[in-house]
């Protein structure tokens, strides 16, 4: 029987040849994460369950990176709880602030997560892993709890929806444009349940970066994971970050799909999500009248390195317009130093951004840039519902980190090209 | 009749040749300023006052610093107040968030204030601006309404004390480490409204950012003011720094001064003020087995670029104890920048160090880096009260910015030349 590149990870990590779309199975993770919010609350579930010890304390990941450095007592109190809990059990993948990053940029760039792997984590972007050819899905903290005592998780197995990229982007057409045109395609609920399998020979022109940017969002579309095939650009990072031996699988020839779309990418421009919903996706070109109030360039959706290398290529001998704040936000403490050394965060201080330590921060509207009543923001995060990053009556519009920097300039939406060309 | 230099600066701004200590008056101020916590009250009496326009924007300064990057919704709401006040009175000196610095270290760098200068500021700390051979001071929130209105405010002329340094400060014996020293040694109610002016030859050894550091905590002992009498550095640094004519104003031969007190130097180790009080201080020898769970290396007592310079000779090479948070917060966007380019931003990434935009933050448990139940921490800045940086039953211990970095590296209170030398 065929199967899909998630089927397949699904059915070895099940001991099983084959499963079947649609059927339950209980699966073995190498890998369960949670976070201040989270890990707490899962914790606390380990307990009640009667739990004394973890499965495997080399495969469970515990990073406090949602409201840290701790805004108030009540994430102190949390922080403290999950750091205890990892001292408790020696965890081995606990993260402190200060050698920490955002989960899901963290943990690939550890090298902890690789090809064929089966990962779940409390925090619905967990599908993020699957640029690197591993299923990965966001669970409640009880499955994480249940993923801690015993190393495993039940699993519906997931429809396959394929999404294939034809053509070479556009200048300033990342990753995030790509899966911003999907979504605003299919609708936030266009892949409930299903597995986004993103493939097609625009994908070779995505930097790793890029496809985390566009596993992330999966589950904006409703998705259980999203997931591409690993390729030699794949191999590469899995090899030079990863410490153990990984499996490559890879969609069978006649797979079952209950969708295949297909993009032409060169005829995508660069996209924005305007409020309040990641589907409501127009080009940026539609947006030059619309004033902003602030910029966040960051989260686990678009903080990596080659995001702030993007918004730097803009931002180069530029200040951010006097009445906007712009927020850079690395990703990890390991971004963070190699925008040092590459003189990144020397042009974002002399453009006037602020740049913060990793924290998902003002993305879920935890602190770090929260917006007051009537303000507007445009953010390279992945969620613009109402209130997402502050007051009810606040906006975000979500873009490639090309267009937040450029914007950050104009003090309105802008293309990229209206910045570095002028 | 004899004048100190407080006496001095607050009759030339009222106009008159002398004034007594003890009595009331009517003075100019050459700078009034706010902050995101207290300009929005003030902003709101300003108003209720029947306040149309402020008596010179180009004397008043406006500093969102407390609760930014926005902590939370309230905080932005507070922001936003002072944010379009500044903007409806053309204020010149608001600086936006990633423009700016903690008030107090950001206004002397950008030579807004000057010897000879009288200041008033809706933050206790004002005092900071005496290392300059200014009078300053803090005042209320309606104070500050006042003298946005008319340009003045009202004083009780303080009695001063003397407070004499000599000899030569040991290594890692700083600026900090006199004014914990002096504060033990009258309390915290020692120089109550009075003027505590230091002197003495031990102060020529101190660089500004060290003399910021000790007037900045004046209030600590309950001042009105803390002053010096500007020599040649701070001479040097006025004159780089500012653009309009300043006075150079010195106490007489004979003045009077309510109380003398001489400290010889020579005999001061490092101090650190342990809990609840910053008047309760010991030598750092005495502290060795005091475990810690995070290190604050910032705000406006020791957010400076000596201040990171200290800290980074201690951790150049080493890293932060693994159970230990290290949070770093440069006081203004310069001090940033300088960071990254004498590569002290690098020291603190690679040891494992938070590093922060400018921001107040945990100093008075704002945000970034609050501490839990039970929680102790080291940190420079400048009140340990019961739940100041978080939860009632956590501790601080106040030390200099070496004394709390060799901390963060061994897990303990530590001498720098336990880390230094090891």
């Amino acid at each position: 029987m065929k199967m899909t590149i998630s089927q397949k990870i699904i059915a070895y990590h099940s001991g099983r040849d084959y499963v079947e779309p649609g059927e339950f199975v209980f699966a073995d993770v190498d890998l369960a994460l949670a976070n201040d919010i989270t890990g707490p609350v899962a914790i606390s579930e380990f307990k009640k369950a009667g739990g004394s010890e973890v499965f495997d304390r080399d495969k469970i990941a515990l990073i406090p990176d949602h409201f840290t450095p701790c805004k108030d007592i009540k994430s102190a109190e949390l922080c403290k709880a999950l750091r205890e809990f990892a001292r408790e059990q020696r965890i081995t993948h606990y993260y402190e602030v200060g050698r920490m990053g955002i989960e899901h940029a963290l943990l690939p760039e550890m090298g902890l997560v690789l090809p064929g792997d089966l990962v779940i984590g409390a925090d619905s972007h967990t599908c993020t892993y699957g640029a690197l050819g591993a299923f990965s899905t966001g669970v409640g903290s009880t499955d994480l709890a249940f993923a801690m005592m015993t190393g495993k998780c039940w699993l519906r197995v997931p429809e396959s929806m394929k999404f294939e990229y034809v053509g070479k982007p556009n200048p300033y057409v990342t990753g995030k444009d790509l899966i911003l045109y999907t979504i605003g395609d299919i609708g936030v609920d266009g892949a409930l349940y299903k597995s986004m399998e993103f493939a097609g020979e625009a994908l070779k022109f995505l930097s790793m970066d890029e496809r985390f940017t566009m596993t992330n969002m999966a589950v904006e579309a409703g998705a259980k994971n999203g997931i591409m095939e690993p390729d030699e650009k794949t191999l590469e990072y899995a090899r030079k970050r990863g410490k153990r031996e990984f499996k490559v699988l890879r969609s069978d020839e006649g797979a079952p799909y209950v969708d295949i779309r297909t993009y032409d990418v060169s005829q995508i421009n660069p996209q924005v999500a305007k409020p309040h919903s990641p589907d409501n996706v127009v080009d940026v070109y539609e947006l030059a009248d619309v004033k902003i109030d602030q910029v966040v360039i960051g989260s686990c959706t678009n903080g990596r390195l080659e995001d702030m290398r993007m918004a730097a290529r803009v931002l180069k001998g530029k200040k951010v317009h006097p009445e906007v704040r712009l927020i850079i936000i690395p990703a990890t403490q390991e971004v963070s130093l190699q925008m040092v050394k590459e003189g990144i965060t020397e042009v974002f201080l002399e453009a006037g951004a602020v740049v913060s330590t990793p924290t998902c921060g003002p993305c879920l509207g935890g602190h770090m840039g929260i917006l007051a009543k009537g303000e507007r923001a445009v953010a390279t995060t992945n969620r613009n519902f109402v209130g997402r990053m502050g007051h009810p009556e606040s906006e975000v519009y979500l873009s490639n980190p090309a267009v937040a920097a450029a914007s950050a300039v104009l003090g309105r939406i802008a293309h990229p090209e209206e910045v570095v060309r002028g």
